[in-house]
């Protein structure tokens, strides 16, 4: 056939894996089955909390992530994407470690939002882990492109982010998309006028409650599933 | 950690094999990411199709399903399983070829019968495909504990359940939701009390048109996610 096969680093969590894995086909063009992306998903969540672990309170997921890689790298894999921000932490780790190359999930989102250029710079909320808020992935690209970034209060980071993306890990959606949503409020009540959704936690959540908020978000996982989708189709053209 | 491992040989249809995972998610008790099954998903859908290769009508899938054998077989799996019913007409081969337990959806479907021992036998409707029902795998079994099975006729296989179950394939699942709903009412106007959706294309169909049906069926494809889930409860146990 063609030489893409993507792996898929996830279990972090399970949910928003397969929530990757469903936001990949159905952005897929397809009239059967074989029209579909080929992925060769690890969701095997055995792996050490990783905000936890850049909280300082819990052990490096690294060594299990490294695991993964190597086991995933015994495969003829093309890519490998994570559907996880926190992770990407040890992006530049996990990448040294694989023959098949790894897709940044920021990339992969500022692509998507690059496409749409008609957009002007909006006050853009950013809902994340303190890991990935601290990283400044997203704060960085944005303000290059002119956006200002809102980011949530510690004390929201508490009261809402934390128990919300938890909620979701447990499989309560509800119970996290409720708390999710008040904290786009709060955002959207300091003037953002968009979000995004950096947590891969976070889409679930919404989605659970049927958030007004996801017709104005960038969702990250869906941000992947569209660049795994474009890597299928341009393997695809040139076969 | 556990010895559990269970790769899943899906693609036949990707949509069905998303399904098999976020039905493993659902049904296991987890207050964290790491309560839940660690799974391998070999989501490939680049496989010749099972319906027509059993027809006569193309080539057989077994090499390429082969190869995805001996692809999961690289990684350490405690079992596999494969969310497609047709596909087990090649179950002994792939078995043959395995280092990993294989696992028979047929038996995961009456062990998961066989818990709800108060319910009597019934008049029982098998959603099925052409091989599946030439198989005999659940009319043999279904036989054995006194019930009586009532397959579509020829007539309703050509007008509701291959289109309908095409369409899902094509992510069209209200169209083909609304098909084979006209093939469980049909079943049912012949007498069944109760149906198996022994396709896996067949609830996530079911469920896109909120089939008063689900109620009353056995999903193949739950009964299967529930015997991971017990694989997983058992080996967690034991460790």
């Amino acid at each position: 056939m063609t030489d893409c096969l993507i792996g898929v680093l996830g279990g972090m969590g399970p949910l928003a894996t397969a929530d990757l894995v469903q936001k990949i086909i159905v952005s897929t063009p397809a009239d059967r089955d074989q029209d579909h992306v080929p992925l060769v998903v690890w969701n095997v969540p055995q792996i050490p909390d990783r905000q936890k672990a850049l909280a300082g309170t819990g052990p490096s997921p690294l060594p299990v992530l490294l695991e993964a890689i190597r086991a995933l790298n015994k495969l003829p894999l093309s890519h490998i994407v994570i559907p996880c921000n926190t992770a990407h932490h040890w992006f530049d780790a996990l990448t040294a470690a694989s023959r098949a190359p790894l897709l940044h999930i920021a990339d992969a989102t500022l692509a998507a939002m690059h496409k749409h250029v008609t957009v002007p710079p909006q006050v853009t909320g950013l809902i994340a882990t303190h890991g990935t808020l601290r990283a400044g992935w997203y704060q960085q690209r944005l303000a290059a492109g002119g956006n200002e970034v809102l980011e949530p209060t510690p004390q929201e980071m508490e009261e809402l982010f934390v128990p919300g993306c938890y909620a979701v890990k447990r499989g309560e959606l509800i119970e996290g998309g409720v708390l999710l949503e008040q904290l786009a409020d709060r955002l959207a009540k300091r003037g953002a006028t968009r979000l995004i959704l950096a947590c891969t936690e976070v889409a679930p959540g919404l989605a659970a409650v049927n958030s007004r908020w996801l017709a104005r978000s960038i969702d990250t996982t869906q941000a992947l599933a569209q660049a795994c989708v474009e890597l299928w189709q341009q393997s695809r053209a040139s076969y």
